[in-house]
């Protein structure tokens, strides 16, 4: 019987600790988001299929599995892939959702998967699309005990914007048009990524749900 | 104009560390999971009122919005509602994915809003139903340096069950019949709440997914 592997996370820096003090330099400038989109539809292969048709993701490092798909790059590419792979998506009266995890500094993160040697220019151009999103984040400021006031700092900045609908039990409901909120988005990865060592920020977006309130 | 309502999470112990220092004992044991169910089907609705009508919640406190629902209570009593929807919903060749996240000890956390009076017999019965899964997780130990080692340890437990598939960013890929996932599940929020004060166990479940690995 072959003997398992086991993962070490933690152990890299070889200073006992279990943190990640090993994590090279390089890789902390790489941000990351995995997502997948539910459309609740029969035909959800061709919505998805024909959104990734209408974009364009040349500047970031893709792979796709049966769960989600992730993109790694610089913070701009990667945000700009994932908006116009949802706006793309969009159909008026679709209920669709995408749930998207992204992610800065992990001290198990590598150098490699990543497309970094890229210029500013975003490929897409998606900026004249307007529809109404819900959604629910979750900030997660790993490794530091005043985790609590970075997330009341990005949540009161939705406050300021006014796109805060209300808090409650493990994350923070959003409601605003598709732009505001990625603009959001960006805020809080740029905040994140200038403030935090290791963080994850959890969105959950909603289009066209039948739900009432 | 009336004055912005701002969140002061990190606040509550008055000691001035942004830390949950000043969070209630009750609170701390109290399980919560907040998940959606996304059915890739014309006739999504039906699919999720029907497993709603097959299982027994009232062992529970819960809520739903436009986006989720969350139960709060007795880990055991989250658990097995939250397994016996996942379980009733579904059906063979259809496509569905849930979200699941899982938590205990948020410092910003009530003691109210949740079902603690309640003895320890289960309400739902679905032991003998199996499919196969697919499944991502991650582990957010909160407000602690070493969490590296917490992530480790519960994602090695899953190497010894003979559940892991693989490491990728962001996430673990476990693969396995929807039972022993549970069984999983259950072990990662007892081990959690044994060990950490507050932690964040982020699930997402697939079936029938179209897509080859």
């Amino acid at each position: 019987m072959p003997e398992k592997q086991y993962v070490t996370y933690g152990q890299s820096g070889g200073c006992g600790c279990g943190c990640g003090c090993g994590v090279e330099g390089a890789a902390k400038a790489i941000t990351g988001c995995r997502f997948s989109l539910s459309v609740m539809a029969d035909d959800y292969i061709n919505v998805i299929l024909g959104a990734l048709k209408n974009i364009d993701t040349a500047k970031v490092w893709q792979q796709t599995d049966k769960l989600s798909t992730v993109y790694r790059g610089k913070q701009i590419h990667v945000e700009d892939a994932v908006k116009a792979f949802f706006i793309r998506a969009f159909r008026e009266g679709t209920h669709m959702t995408m749930e998207a995890t992204f992610s800065r500094g992990c001290p198990g993160d590598t150098t490699a998967e990543a497309m970094m040697e890229v210029d500013d220019t975003l490929l897409n151009d998606v900026r004249d699309v307007h529809f109404p999103v819900n959604c629910k984040i979750s900030l997660y400021p790993m490794g530091i005990p005043n985790y609590m006031e970075h997330i009341a700092k990005v949540v009161n900045h939705a406050i300021d914007l006014g796109i805060y609908s209300h808090s409650t039990h493990y994350c923070t409901v959003l409601s605003c048009d598709v732009q505001d909120l990625f603009d959001y988005i960006h805020y809080v990865n740029t905040y994140c990524s200038e403030t935090l060592s290791h963080y994850i920020f959890e969105v959950t977006l909603s289009v066209n749900s039948p739900t009432a309130e």
